[in-house]
């Protein structure tokens, strides 16, 4: 039998200790190993929870005690969740996370002491919540050079672009639906502002490209800019509004990262990934290109990624898995403004701005147009350039929207 | 160093080599070994390969060479594959494979070979090609009770019905595009006659649910039955023909698995899985449904399978991977005709019979029909029931297509 440790009893903390106990039998069979939950750590107590006498308050009891072998850090945030994963690892014991503010932020150091003790840091659920993206990656895709990857990686942000399609409502009023459905917080900042895809997107950086990403460091624009108009606007091109974690190789050995609403062609099938859903794309020179679907949240789906990693570190408890990256090289990261993109632009700015600054370009339809009587805006996609190039040519013009185009 | 040998240099085979060759700084890091191609096995010689010094053309030469410590397997088939293979495992190498009849057949066996020798035997490449499948569902999946996996599992079949769909041509028509194109070979019949599909569907049914299922045992339709009339009635439903394999969970912990047409709703996105490409959906009690997209088959793409297998290997040279299933009892597998499903029916016999039949039900549309001038043949969707109950009530009735709806 091995003995867990849950920190923090929350939605996703909770979920773990159900589904070990709903799937006992099962989980048994593949770890090879019984696995039982023998505290909970909690700075509330949970009188009517049935995991009520696990509960405790200090710590330094799950520390001291050498039965825990492996300790499931499900508080979230970069401050106590640090602390206690530190200790636990200096302690002896394996961690299991699904805090992606931790591991984007510290991964590096916190593997790097698990590695000093041959003992596992895991993070499987800190991306993509139940869809097995992080083993695949490691594990699956190791024959290839893997040259991009990119993905919906937010389910509130896709409800709400989704449900703007769909229900041609405008984003404060879906922000508002959502937020009283429960796919929103009361504060929505990191995910509508993009900062939790940011996260993910450089967790998935670090592990493709082999060094560190900082999320602090990357360009992050979230979809509160996303317009009905531009909705419409990309439906006529084909188009689909998605917003997207991405992050490829650059010539040299350099990469780029970052978040921000794309027109997707509705023939890829990143584009049908709807609702709360996420799905994540890996390009690879052998495999070519494949892409990974399914719940990038909730309460069951990320305790399902939780527990495997669990049955995971019980099964290499002698020997740790091969899983990290090197520290990053200033220079390494080249900031997304400088990448060539193909852009999306709505401007208010009449056809002579739009034809000195591009030339000719073929404007995209819009119901509201009459042949000789202008919307009031035109909008059209651009030549493949870089932001600050773009930045240059539209100076002076009434810049609406700004898009990339996948 | 790890010396390995390939047995086959055909598609599959010649890809494992190049691969190595291409990503050998990257495999390396990842391996944390060099991978050497010490033998590859052929009956033919291939002069003007740059491995063409590595080309032997007897297996005592590998199975007696203590320096090869894995096997590549893909000479496909159950007759040589299967002695080569039990050979190595026999002389301490573990054995790597893409081969998906020799796995669906004689894998139980096979494994518990390697078992007994503390090897791997390996076979991510035999489903889904270089789709990230087998250890998905044995690595990071374990925290969940699998109720059910389906999907797209052959892209032969995936293409002749993506384009009688886009352009409206008949099977024959399509298949013999596809044979000149390399989408299919001079004889179709594995892969159009679903028994490809059969094979994978069993890997998968093994893995999910943890006992043997026999792909000579299971219900096996293939695509040759679907027309363009059934393409439109599904069309007009909202729905897409594809072939699916699937296996599922019954009461009881039985099992059902087969390879048919369904009718897919537009709206699910396996149903954009489409061209070549393959899609596999598990569905698990914590996770709830994910999917897995990319190529199916194709020499890099399998090739890059194969090659996270052998890098898999490497890392667990001293302590064998969890992998494999247990012998089924007899009455496990429940005959896929027995089990409840809605169906899709396109027949020529009329109103009465059809009424007689199934009672009142909702006639689908189509072009050619005329209030008061019918089409000469009605389509319609059955309430759920079994194939069996399905039989006599259409006893005696001109049945002329009948496919699941998923």
């Amino acid at each position: 039998m091995v003995n867990i440790a849950i920190l923090g009893f929350g939605t996703v903390g909770s979920g773990v200790a159900e589904v070990i106990e709903e799937n006992r039998q099962s989980i048994t069979h593949n770890a090879a190993e019984e696995i039982n939950v023998k505290y909970i750590l909690d700075i509330r107590d949970f009188p009517d929870s049935p995991f009520a006498d696990r509960i405790i308050h200090d710590f330094s009891v799950i520390e001291k005690d050498p039965d825990v072998k492996i300790v499931v850090e499900t508080i979230g945030g970069a401050k106590i969740a640090y602390e206690y994963t530190r200790r636990a690892l200096m302690a002896g014991k394996s961690v299991v996370t699904s805090n992606k503010e931790l591991v984007a932020t510290r991964g590096h150091e916190l593997i790097e002491i698990a590695k000093q003790g041959n003992l596992n840091y895991l993070f499987e659920a800190s991306v993509g919540g139940g869809i097995p993206i992080i083993r695949p990656i490691t594990q699956c895709l190791t024959a290839n050079e893997l040259d991009e990857i990119y993905g919906i990686l937010n389910g509130t942000t896709n409800y709400i672009l989704t449900r703007m399609i769909t229900d041609g409502a405008p984003f404060e009023e879906i922000l508002r639906d959502a937020q009283r459905l429960g796919y929103a917080e009361a504060d929505p900042t990191a995910d509508v502002g993009g900062f939790d895809a940011a996260r993910k997107i450089c967790i998935l950086a670090d592990l493709c490209f082999g060094k560190s990403v900082d999320p602090e460091k990357i360009r992050i624009e979230g979809i509160s800019g996303v317009t009905l108009e531009d909705v419409e606007y990309a439906r006529r091109l084909g188009c689909k509004i998605k917003l997207l974690g991405r992050a490829y190789r650059l010539p040299g050995g350099r990469i780029t990262a970052y978040v921000a609403p794309h027109l997707i062609h509705k023939q890829s099938l990143l584009s049908n990934v709807d609702g709360v859903m996420n799905g994540i794309v890996v390009h690879g020179n052998a495999l070519g290109e494949c892409m990974f679907y399914g719940a990038g949240a909730g309460k069951r789906p990320t305790a399902s990624a939780v527990v495997a990693d669990v049955i995971d570190a019980v099964k290499h408890m002698k020997a740790r898995k091969y899983l990290g990256w090197d520290e990053s090289e200033p220079g390494y990261l080249v900031d997304a403004e400088d990448v060539v993109t193909r852009w999306y632009i709505r401007t208010g700015s009449g056809l002579a701005a739009i034809g000195a600054a591009f030339g000719d370009l073929r404007l995209i339809s819009f119901p509201g147009e009459y042949p000789g009587a202008g919307p009031g805006e035109y909008a059209f996609v651009t030549p493949a350039m870089t932001g600050r190039e773009l930045e240059k040519l539209t100076a002076g013009m009434e810049i609406r929207s700004r898009f990339r185009v996948l």
